[in-house]
Protein backbone atom coordinates (compact mmCIF):
# COMPACT_ATOMS: atom_id res chain seq x y z
CA UNK A 1 0.00 0.00 0.00
CA UNK A 2 1.35 3.58 -0.74
CA UNK A 3 1.97 5.74 1.74
CA UNK A 4 -0.70 8.87 1.37
CA UNK A 5 1.01 11.42 2.42
CA UNK A 6 4.54 12.45 2.20
CA UNK A 7 6.81 15.25 4.82
CA UNK A 8 8.88 17.65 2.53
CA UNK A 9 12.04 18.88 3.29
CA UNK A 10 13.40 22.29 3.88
CA UNK A 11 14.57 22.49 0.40
CA UNK A 12 11.57 20.63 -1.24
CA UNK A 13 9.76 23.25 0.39
CA UNK A 14 11.57 26.57 -0.45
CA UNK A 15 11.68 25.20 -4.25
CA UNK A 16 7.84 24.52 -3.93
CA UNK A 17 7.56 28.09 -2.84
CA UNK A 18 9.96 29.73 -5.50
CA UNK A 19 8.14 27.36 -8.37
CA UNK A 20 5.00 29.25 -7.56
CA UNK A 21 3.12 33.18 -7.19
CA UNK A 22 0.26 32.60 -5.85
CA UNK A 23 -1.19 31.58 -1.56
CA UNK A 24 -3.16 32.68 0.90
CA UNK A 25 -2.70 34.78 3.47
CA UNK A 26 -4.00 34.08 7.38
CA UNK A 27 -3.86 37.20 9.19
CA UNK A 28 -5.35 38.74 13.19
CA UNK A 29 -7.38 41.58 12.71
CA UNK A 30 -9.34 42.89 15.80
CA UNK A 31 -8.96 39.64 17.61
CA UNK A 32 -10.42 37.55 14.23
CA UNK A 33 -8.66 35.24 12.19
CA UNK A 34 -9.18 36.29 8.18
CA UNK A 35 -7.66 35.16 4.90
CA UNK A 36 -7.64 36.33 1.66
CA UNK A 37 -5.83 35.60 -2.12
CA UNK A 38 -1.90 36.79 -2.24
CA UNK A 39 0.74 37.30 -4.72
CA UNK A 40 4.04 36.57 -3.60
CA UNK A 41 8.02 36.29 -4.41
CA UNK A 42 10.63 34.44 -2.15
CA UNK A 43 13.55 37.05 -1.53
CA UNK A 44 17.10 35.68 -1.02
CA UNK A 45 19.40 37.95 0.89
CA UNK A 46 22.54 36.69 -0.63
CA UNK A 47 24.78 38.27 2.15
CA UNK A 48 22.54 36.63 5.37
CA UNK A 49 20.96 33.68 3.10
CA UNK A 50 18.01 34.46 4.64
CA UNK A 51 14.95 33.89 2.66
CA UNK A 52 11.99 35.54 3.27
CA UNK A 53 8.35 36.26 1.39
CA UNK A 54 7.53 39.58 -0.07
CA UNK A 55 4.12 40.93 -1.34
CA UNK A 56 2.43 44.25 -1.92
CA UNK A 57 -0.91 45.38 -0.58
CA UNK A 58 -2.81 48.91 -0.54
CA UNK A 59 -3.81 50.39 2.07
CA UNK A 60 -6.32 48.56 4.34
CA UNK A 61 -7.20 45.12 6.28
CA UNK A 62 -4.23 43.06 5.38
CA UNK A 63 -2.25 45.81 5.91
CA UNK A 64 -3.94 47.06 9.03
CA UNK A 65 -3.97 43.11 10.56
CA UNK A 66 -0.31 42.50 10.01
CA UNK A 67 0.43 46.03 11.56
CA UNK A 68 -0.80 45.58 14.15
CA UNK A 69 -0.41 41.76 14.83
CA UNK A 70 2.64 40.18 13.08
CA UNK A 71 1.62 36.83 13.82
CA UNK A 72 0.96 35.20 10.25
CA UNK A 73 0.54 32.11 8.21
CA UNK A 74 0.63 31.02 4.51
CA UNK A 75 -0.22 28.44 2.39
CA UNK A 76 0.45 27.43 -1.54
CA UNK A 77 -0.97 24.37 -2.79
CA UNK A 78 -1.03 22.86 -5.73
CA UNK A 79 -3.31 19.65 -6.89
CA UNK A 80 -4.14 17.18 -9.80
CA UNK A 81 -5.83 14.26 -10.14
CA UNK A 82 -4.07 11.47 -8.38
CA UNK A 83 -1.60 14.07 -6.16
CA UNK A 84 -1.51 17.53 -4.25
CA UNK A 85 1.21 19.34 -2.26
CA UNK A 86 1.11 22.10 0.13
CA UNK A 87 3.64 24.12 1.49
CA UNK A 88 2.80 26.12 5.00
CA UNK A 89 4.78 28.93 6.59
CA UNK A 90 4.23 30.06 10.42
CA UNK A 91 5.74 33.74 10.47
CA UNK A 92 6.18 37.26 11.51
CA UNK A 93 5.08 40.14 8.22
CA UNK A 94 6.16 43.76 8.48
CA UNK A 95 5.32 46.66 6.54
CA UNK A 96 8.74 47.25 4.89
CA UNK A 97 10.62 51.13 5.28
CA UNK A 98 10.98 53.23 2.13
CA UNK A 99 14.55 52.31 2.06
CA UNK A 100 13.88 48.54 2.12
CA UNK A 101 11.32 48.53 -0.71
CA UNK A 102 13.65 48.17 -3.53
CA UNK A 103 14.28 44.44 -2.04
CA UNK A 104 10.34 43.83 -4.01
CA UNK A 105 12.02 45.30 -7.49
CA UNK A 106 14.76 42.26 -7.78
CA UNK A 107 12.30 39.29 -7.63
CA UNK A 108 9.67 38.15 -9.77
CA UNK A 109 6.64 39.90 -7.87
CA UNK A 110 4.57 40.19 -10.74
CA UNK A 111 0.71 41.41 -9.87
CA UNK A 112 -1.71 39.63 -11.20
CA UNK A 113 -4.31 42.43 -11.63
CA UNK A 114 -3.56 46.28 -12.82
CA UNK A 115 -4.33 48.36 -9.72
CA UNK A 116 -1.92 49.90 -7.58
CA UNK A 117 -0.35 48.78 -4.57
CA UNK A 118 2.02 51.21 -2.79
CA UNK A 119 3.13 48.54 0.22
CA UNK A 120 5.85 46.02 0.16
CA UNK A 121 5.25 43.64 3.51
CA UNK A 122 8.06 41.28 4.15
CA UNK A 123 7.04 37.38 5.97
CA UNK A 124 9.90 36.36 8.00
CA UNK A 125 9.51 32.69 8.37
CA UNK A 126 9.47 31.08 12.03
CA UNK A 127 8.11 27.48 10.63
CA UNK A 128 8.23 25.95 7.12
CA UNK A 129 6.76 22.98 6.21
CA UNK A 130 5.06 20.57 3.14
CA UNK A 131 3.53 17.67 2.50
CA UNK A 132 2.95 15.78 -0.44
CA UNK A 133 -0.40 13.50 -1.24
CA UNK A 134 -1.41 10.55 -3.22
CA UNK A 135 -4.68 11.30 -4.13
CA UNK A 136 -6.23 8.03 -3.36
CA UNK A 137 -9.81 9.28 -4.13
CA UNK A 138 -10.94 6.24 -2.35
CA UNK A 139 -15.05 7.16 -2.86
CA UNK A 140 -13.79 6.23 -6.53
CA UNK A 141 -13.46 2.16 -4.78
CA UNK A 142 -17.13 2.38 -3.30
CA UNK A 143 -19.32 2.90 -6.62
CA UNK A 144 -21.16 -0.45 -7.68
CA UNK A 145 -19.62 -2.23 -10.13
CA UNK A 146 -21.24 -2.02 -13.67
CA UNK B 1 -10.76 49.36 -19.76
CA UNK B 2 -11.97 46.27 -18.19
CA UNK B 3 -12.86 46.64 -14.19
CA UNK B 4 -9.91 44.31 -12.75
CA UNK B 5 -12.22 42.79 -9.97
CA UNK B 6 -15.99 42.25 -9.54
CA UNK B 7 -17.70 40.83 -6.75
CA UNK B 8 -20.29 38.53 -6.33
CA UNK B 9 -23.22 37.83 -4.74
CA UNK B 10 -24.02 35.29 -1.94
CA UNK B 11 -25.35 33.27 -4.65
CA UNK B 12 -22.76 33.09 -6.88
CA UNK B 13 -20.63 32.21 -3.89
CA UNK B 14 -22.42 29.36 -2.58
CA UNK B 15 -22.45 28.60 -6.79
CA UNK B 16 -18.87 28.62 -6.10
CA UNK B 17 -18.64 26.43 -2.76
CA UNK B 18 -20.65 24.12 -4.25
CA UNK B 19 -18.80 23.33 -7.31
CA UNK B 20 -15.52 23.00 -5.00
CA UNK B 21 -14.05 20.54 -2.85
CA UNK B 22 -10.40 21.98 -1.65
CA UNK B 23 -10.36 25.40 0.27
CA UNK B 24 -7.70 26.09 3.07
CA UNK B 25 -8.99 26.93 6.96
CA UNK B 26 -7.31 29.34 8.81
CA UNK B 27 -7.67 29.06 12.44
CA UNK B 28 -6.71 30.15 15.89
CA UNK B 29 -4.20 27.57 18.02
CA UNK B 30 -3.11 28.81 21.27
CA UNK B 31 -2.62 32.55 20.01
CA UNK B 32 -1.57 31.87 16.74
CA UNK B 33 -2.84 31.98 13.07
CA UNK B 34 -2.61 28.81 11.22
CA UNK B 35 -3.66 27.50 8.16
CA UNK B 36 -4.26 24.04 6.29
CA UNK B 37 -6.09 22.62 3.11
CA UNK B 38 -9.14 20.62 3.85
CA UNK B 39 -11.57 18.72 1.64
CA UNK B 40 -15.59 20.17 2.93
CA UNK B 41 -18.38 19.85 1.32
CA UNK B 42 -21.40 22.22 1.32
CA UNK B 43 -24.32 21.23 4.04
CA UNK B 44 -27.85 22.43 3.15
CA UNK B 45 -30.29 21.89 6.06
CA UNK B 46 -34.00 22.13 3.58
CA UNK B 47 -36.02 22.50 7.10
CA UNK B 48 -34.10 26.03 8.08
CA UNK B 49 -32.59 26.81 4.54
CA UNK B 50 -29.53 27.32 6.51
CA UNK B 51 -26.01 26.92 4.84
CA UNK B 52 -23.01 25.51 6.21
CA UNK B 53 -19.68 23.73 5.78
CA UNK B 54 -18.73 20.31 6.78
CA UNK B 55 -15.53 18.83 6.45
CA UNK B 56 -13.44 15.72 8.58
CA UNK B 57 -10.59 15.53 10.65
CA UNK B 58 -8.68 13.60 12.89
CA UNK B 59 -7.84 14.53 16.61
CA UNK B 60 -4.90 17.06 16.13
CA UNK B 61 -4.32 20.83 15.85
CA UNK B 62 -7.31 21.48 13.67
CA UNK B 63 -9.69 20.06 16.00
CA UNK B 64 -8.01 21.57 18.86
CA UNK B 65 -8.22 24.72 17.21
CA UNK B 66 -11.51 24.87 16.72
CA UNK B 67 -12.84 23.67 19.70
CA UNK B 68 -10.87 26.57 21.60
CA UNK B 69 -11.63 29.18 19.60
CA UNK B 70 -14.59 28.95 17.17
CA UNK B 71 -13.26 31.93 15.09
CA UNK B 72 -12.31 30.73 11.47
CA UNK B 73 -11.42 31.77 7.92
CA UNK B 74 -12.33 29.63 4.86
CA UNK B 75 -11.03 30.28 1.05
CA UNK B 76 -11.54 28.74 -2.10
CA UNK B 77 -10.49 29.57 -5.07
CA UNK B 78 -9.24 28.75 -8.86
CA UNK B 79 -7.49 30.64 -11.19
CA UNK B 80 -6.37 30.61 -14.80
CA UNK B 81 -4.32 32.32 -17.56
CA UNK B 82 -6.65 35.17 -17.55
CA UNK B 83 -9.32 34.85 -14.87
CA UNK B 84 -9.06 34.25 -11.13
CA UNK B 85 -12.05 33.77 -8.50
CA UNK B 86 -11.86 33.77 -4.31
CA UNK B 87 -14.52 33.13 -2.12
CA UNK B 88 -13.94 33.38 1.48
CA UNK B 89 -16.05 32.88 4.41
CA UNK B 90 -15.82 33.87 7.86
CA UNK B 91 -17.20 32.30 10.70
CA UNK B 92 -17.85 29.86 13.68
CA UNK B 93 -16.81 25.98 13.89
CA UNK B 94 -17.52 23.79 16.01
CA UNK B 95 -17.40 19.55 16.29
CA UNK B 96 -20.45 17.92 15.64
CA UNK B 97 -21.90 15.57 18.29
CA UNK B 98 -21.84 12.31 17.62
CA UNK B 99 -25.90 12.77 16.96
CA UNK B 100 -25.45 14.98 14.32
CA UNK B 101 -22.85 13.42 12.42
CA UNK B 102 -25.54 12.32 10.10
CA UNK B 103 -25.03 15.39 8.23
CA UNK B 104 -21.79 14.14 6.34
CA UNK B 105 -23.44 11.50 5.27
CA UNK B 106 -25.78 13.01 3.13
CA UNK B 107 -23.39 15.51 1.26
CA UNK B 108 -20.15 15.09 -1.29
CA UNK B 109 -17.56 14.64 1.53
CA UNK B 110 -15.18 12.92 -0.38
CA UNK B 111 -12.03 12.25 1.21
CA UNK B 112 -8.87 12.51 -1.43
CA UNK B 113 -6.46 10.85 1.05
CA UNK B 114 -7.11 7.38 2.30
CA UNK B 115 -6.85 7.99 6.10
CA UNK B 116 -9.49 7.98 8.90
CA UNK B 117 -10.82 11.02 9.82
CA UNK B 118 -13.61 10.41 12.78
CA UNK B 119 -14.70 14.04 13.66
CA UNK B 120 -17.01 16.23 11.93
CA UNK B 121 -16.69 20.06 11.84
CA UNK B 122 -19.26 22.19 10.55
CA UNK B 123 -18.85 25.53 9.52
CA UNK B 124 -21.77 27.88 9.97
CA UNK B 125 -21.11 31.66 7.98
CA UNK B 126 -21.14 35.13 9.63
CA UNK B 127 -19.85 36.97 6.30
CA UNK B 128 -19.38 35.59 2.97
CA UNK B 129 -17.56 37.28 0.45
CA UNK B 130 -16.19 36.62 -3.34
CA UNK B 131 -14.43 38.70 -5.94
CA UNK B 132 -13.39 37.73 -9.59
CA UNK B 133 -10.25 38.87 -11.22
CA UNK B 134 -9.42 40.02 -14.33
CA UNK B 135 -5.53 39.13 -14.26
CA UNK B 136 -4.19 41.67 -16.94
CA UNK B 137 -0.80 40.39 -15.88
CA UNK B 138 0.36 43.92 -16.52
CA UNK B 139 4.27 43.15 -16.72
CA UNK B 140 3.46 41.07 -20.21
CA UNK B 141 2.41 45.01 -21.57
CA UNK B 142 6.45 45.99 -20.27
CA UNK B 143 8.19 43.82 -22.01
CA UNK B 144 10.14 45.09 -24.90
CA UNK B 145 9.12 44.76 -28.24
CA UNK B 146 10.57 42.19 -30.76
Amino acid sequence: MNQPMSVMDGEECWEFLRSHEFGRLAFHLAGEVHITPINYAVHHDPETDRRTLLFRTAGGSKLLGVVMNEDVAFEVDEYADEKAASVIIRGKARKLDEHEEHKAENVPLRPWVNTLKYNVVEIDPVEISGRRFELTRPWKHMLPES
